[in-house]
C-alpha cells in the first residue's frame, strides 16, 4: 500500500523548529512504516537562511513570504514554531481560514488569544494542536484530552519551567546563590540573557492559562492568575525548607474549590515524599488528580529542541492520521 | 445538538467491572458535555448478581447469555473484564466477528493472544483497545501509539505490579520480612490468597510482552521473557540496596541491542537518584526513553477498581468519538 502524503509548512527555523524538522529527519521512515504516512517539509517560512543547522534543507525549501506557505494548495498542516503573540496569532488565523490544520508550541500566543484561536479551528473545521506549548516533550495535554476524559479533575499542579527549576535545584543541591545559579542556568543554555518571562513566572502563567481551559473548561487569562517568580528566594527560604523535609519549587496549581476554581503560579515548599520533590534541574513534571484514576505524575523534558520537536511532530502525525484515515 | 448515543456491553462485573460501571455512573454527565457522547451499559454478563456493588444496577441488566451481548445490534462496543485466558479471547473473538468494538483490562489473554486478537480487529474493521491492561490507570499504552509516535523508541523499563512493589516498600522502609510484608499486602487487598501470579513475575511478563509488541513491534510470548520474582528477596538482599544508595524494585526492562532486543523481568538494585527508585507502595511506574523526547517518566495507580474503570472508559470513549465522529 503506498503511504499517505503529507506536506508540512514550517513557520520559523530557530532552536525548536530546527529540532522539529530534525526529529522528523531522524525518524521519517520509522513514522511511515509505523503509520503509513509520508510526511515531509518542503516549505521553511525563515530569515536566518544561512545559519549552521545540523539538517538537510535545501536554499529553495526557504521563503520570505508567509503566504507560499498559508496559501499553498499542496500544505495540509501548517506548523507555527515563530514564538510571541504576533505576527504568529494572524499567520496561524490565516492558516486556519485556508483550511490548513496548525501545530504550534507557543505558549504565549495561545494564552493571549485561546478562544480565537479555538474558534477559528471550529469555524473553519480544521484541527489546532499545541502539546508542546505545557511541559515541552510530555504528553500531557494528549493524556488530558483523551485517555483521561472519564474522570472529573480535581487538582493539578506542575513544575512547568526548566530555567527556574535549574535554579531552585542549583540552589538547594549546590548550594549557590541566586544570582550564581542564574549564571550557571544562562552557561548550560537553560535560561535567556534576559531571563524576566522565567524568572518571574509569566511562562508558567501562560502554561497554567492552558492547563484550566482544557481540564476545567474555564478561561482564565494569564494575567488574571496570581504569579510570583523565584527572584525574591533566598539561602534562608531553601534552608527553611530543607529544615521542614521539604524542596521549594516554583508550583503552577488549579483545583477545584465548590463550584469554583483556584489557581495560582508561586514558590511553594514541597514535602519531599511528594513525587514533584524529585523532579530536579531542567525536568518538568505535572500532578493530576481525577476522581476515577486518583493521583497521576507526567515527567520528562519540558523544554529543548528535539523533546519539543517530538511533540510538535506527534500532534503533526496525530493531525495526519485523522485526515488521511491511515 | 443532541448527544450520540452509545451502547456498551460488559462481560464481567467483578471488582473491575464495578469499577468501570462506577466510573461511568459517577462521570457521566460531564462526558456528555465534554464529549457530546451519552455512553450507556445497559446489559452485563454476570452470574453473581446478587452481590452489593455500591451502583445503581437493575435485574434485568444482567444477564447469563454471552450472545445476548455479543449478538446484540444494539451495542456497538464490548468490555472485557471476566479476566483469564478463555472464555474471554473467545468472547472478544466473537464480539469483533460480529462487528462490535472490545475493550479489555485482560493481560493474559492478550499477552497469550496477542496476535489472534489484533489481527481479529484488523479483519473485521474494528477498534482493540486495551489501556488498562498494563500500569491500571496509567495513560502509557495511548501516550506511545499517539503522542510519541514521532520516537524511535530505545529503552523501556516499568514498575508493573502494585502487589510486588507494595511487599519491596514495605520490607525497605517498614523493616518487614517477606512473609510479613506479603501478609500486610493481602490485608489491604493488594495481594490474593494464591500471590503467585504476582509474586513470581507472570503478571509483569504478560505486561511486557504487550509493550514490546507495541513500541518494538515484535512479539515475545510471555513465556520466553526470562522472568525472576521476589519471593528469594532477603532482608540482606535490602539492606545491601540501601548500603549502595538504591532500592530493589521488581523491574521490567526492554531495550534495544544493535538490530534485537533485551529483555527480562527482574527484581533489580535502583539507584535513588533514578525516578523509578522514589515510586513506593502500590503505585506502578513506566519510564521510557526515546531518541527525540528523550527520558520520559508516567506514575499512577496501576490497579484498583476506578483506576482501571478510568483507563476502561477512556478507550470506550476513545472508540466511541472515533467512530460517531463526535
Amino acid at each position: 500500500m503506498a503511504a499517505s502524503k503529507v506536506n508540512v509548512g514550517l513557520l520559523g527555523m530557530g532552536n525548536i523548529g530546527t529540532g522539529a524538522y530534525k526529529t522528523l529527519e531522524m525518524n521519517r521512515r520509522l513514522i511511515e512504516e509505523n503509520t503509513g504516512l509520508d510526511i515531509s517539509i518542503p516549505k521553511i517560512l525563515e530569515k536566518d537562511t544561512g545559519r549552521k543547522r545540523d539538517v538537510t534543507v535545501l536554499p529553495e525549501q526557504f521563503t520570505q513570504r508567509p503566504d507560499d506557505i498559508l496559501k499553498d494548495p499542496d500544505i495540509s498542516i501548517v506548523i507555527e514554531l515563530l514564538g510571541g503573540i504576533e505576527p504568529a496569532t494572524g499567520f496561524m488565523l490565516a492558516a486556519m481560514e485556508n483550511g490548513k490544520h496548525v501545530v504550534t508550541a507557543n505558549k504565549a500566543a495561545l494564552a493571549a488569544n485561546y478562544d480565537r484561536l479555538v474558534g477559528a479551528a471550529k469555524a473553519n473545521g480544521v484541527m489546532l494542536r499545541f502539546e508542546a506549548s505545557v511541559g515541552g516533550g510530555i504528553p500531557i495535554l494528549n493524556a488530558l484530552t483523551t485517555a483521561l476524559l472519564a474522570n472529573e479533575f480535581v487538582e493539578i499542579q506542575g513544575i512547568l519551567n526548566g530555567t527556574t527549576n535549574y535554579i531552585l535545584t542549583q540552589m538547594a543541591e549546590g548550594g549557590l546563590s541566586y544570582g550564581d545559579a542564574l549564571k550557571a542556568a544562562q552557561g548550560k543554555g537553560f535560561a535567556e540573557a534576559d531571563p524576566t518571562e522565567d524568572v518571574e513566572g509569566h511562562d508558567v502563567a501562560n502554561k497554567l492559562s492552558i492547563l484550566i481551559s482544557l481540564i476545567f473548561g474555564r478561561r482564565i487569562p494569564p494575567q488574571d492568575i496570581p504569579t510570583e517568580g523565584i527572584t525574591g528566594i533566598s539561602m534562608d527560604d531553601i534552608a527553611r525548607a530543607a529544615a521542614e523535609d521539604s524542596k521549594i519549587k516554583l508550583i503552577a496549581v488549579a483545583h477545584r474549590d465548590g463550584a469554583g476554581i483556584e489557581y495560582s503560579v508561586k514558590p511553594a515548599f514541597v514535602k519531599n515524599s511528594h513525587p514533584l520533590a524529585g523532579v530536579n534541574n531542567e525536568f518538568n513534571a505535572i500532578f493530576v488528580k481525577g476522581n476515577a484514576v486518583g493521583e497521576l505524575m507526567f515527567y520528562g523534558r519540558g523544554a529543548g529542541p528535539l523533546p519539543t520537536g517530538s511533540a510538535v511532530m506527534g500532534d503533526v502525525i496525530e493531525i495526519a492520521k485523522a485526515t488521511t484515515g491511515e
